[in-house]
C-alpha cells in the first residue's frame, strides 16, 4: 500500500471539520509535507469524486458528501487503485501437467483463497466511513483536536 | 504480493501427493519456470519452517507436517513477511498541531481501522489449510490431476 494512503485519510478527517474549502497548500502545512505530494493525493480523491475543488480566491477541497457516506475503502482505492494485491498469473497451465482450458474457467482452489480474503479486508475497509474515523478522534484525543484543526483551517 | 507467493502454494499443493521428496529442479520444470527462481521460493518456505530438504540422491524438499497443519497465511508470510501492508508513520504528530506524544500511546483511529482489516485477511487466510487447497483441486478438476503430479513427481 502506498504511504498516500494515511496522508490522504488524515485530510479527509481534516475536511470533516473544516468551516470552508481548504487549500492544499494549507493542508499540507498543517501535516509539515510538501504541497505538491499532498496536492497529488487530493487529485486522487477528486478524481475518484471524493472531494472537489473549489475555485476563486477562497478555493480549496471540500467533500462531496456526508462523511457518513464516504468509506475508508473508498478512500484506499482512489489512491491506490481497486486492483487485488495478489494477481494470478495461472500457473496451473504452465508446463507438461498444464490444466486443459476448458478446465480453467473458474479461479483455482488458491486464486479463490486470494480472492476471499481480499474481499474480507475490503469488508472491513468498506465498514468504515470517515465520519466514524472522525467520531473516533474526538474519543481518543478530546473534542479540542477537531477544534484546533477547523480553527487552523479557517 | 510478491508473485512467488502463488509458485510457493502451488509446490506446496503438489508436495502434498508426492510419493518423495521432489527436486527444486522437478518442481521448476512442472510448472515450467525457472530453477534459480523455484529455489528461492522453497527456501523461504524451509526458512518458516514448512518444508525441509532431504539431502542424498532422492534428496529434494518435503512438508515438515500434515498439510492440514500448514495455512495459506503461513505460507504467504514465509514469502512475503508478515510486515502489514499499511505502515503507519505518525501523520497526527507533525506539524503545527501535532499531538502530544502522552495522547499518541495507542494507535489513531486510520491506523486502527488499517490494523482491523489487515486482521480480517490474515483471519481469512488462516482459514484455509494446504490440505483445503489440495482437496478443492480434486473437486474442481477432478482427482486426475493430482494422480498426474503425483506420478510426474515419482
Ligand atoms: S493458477 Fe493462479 S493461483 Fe492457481
Ligand atoms: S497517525 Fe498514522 S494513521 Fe494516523
Amino acid at each position: 500500500m502506498s504511504g498516500g494512503v494515511e496522508w490522504a485519510l488524515h485530510c479527509c478527517v481534516a475536511l470533516t471539520v473544516a468551516r470552508s474549502p481548504a487549500s492544499a497548500a494549507r493542508l499540507a502545512e498543517m501535516h509539515d509535507v510538501s504541497a505538491s505530494y499532498l496536492a497529488k493525493q487530493l487529485q486522487s480523491l477528486a478524481r475518484a469524486g471524493l472531494v472537489h475543488s473549489v475555485q476563486g480566491h477562497a478555493g480549496g477541497y471540500e467533500l462531496t458528501r456526508d462523511p457518513a457516506l464516504i468509506t475508508v475503502l473508498d478512500v484506499v482505492e482512489a489512491v491506490d487503485g481497486a486492483r487485488p494485491a495478489f494477481t494470478c498469473t495461472e500457473v496451473r497451465q504452465r508446463g507438461p501437467l498444464a490444466a486443459a482450458p476448458e478446465r480453467c474457467l473458474s479461479p483455482c482452489s488458491i486464486h479463490a483463497a486470494m480472492t476471499a480474503a481480499d474481499e474480507a479486508w475490503r469488508a472491513a475497509l468498506r465498514g468504515v466511513s470517515i465520519a466514524d474515523l472522525t467520531r473516533n478522534v474526538t474519543v481518543k484525543t478530546g473534542p479540542d483536536t477537531l477544534r484546533r484543526i477547523a480553527d487552523w483551517l479557517g
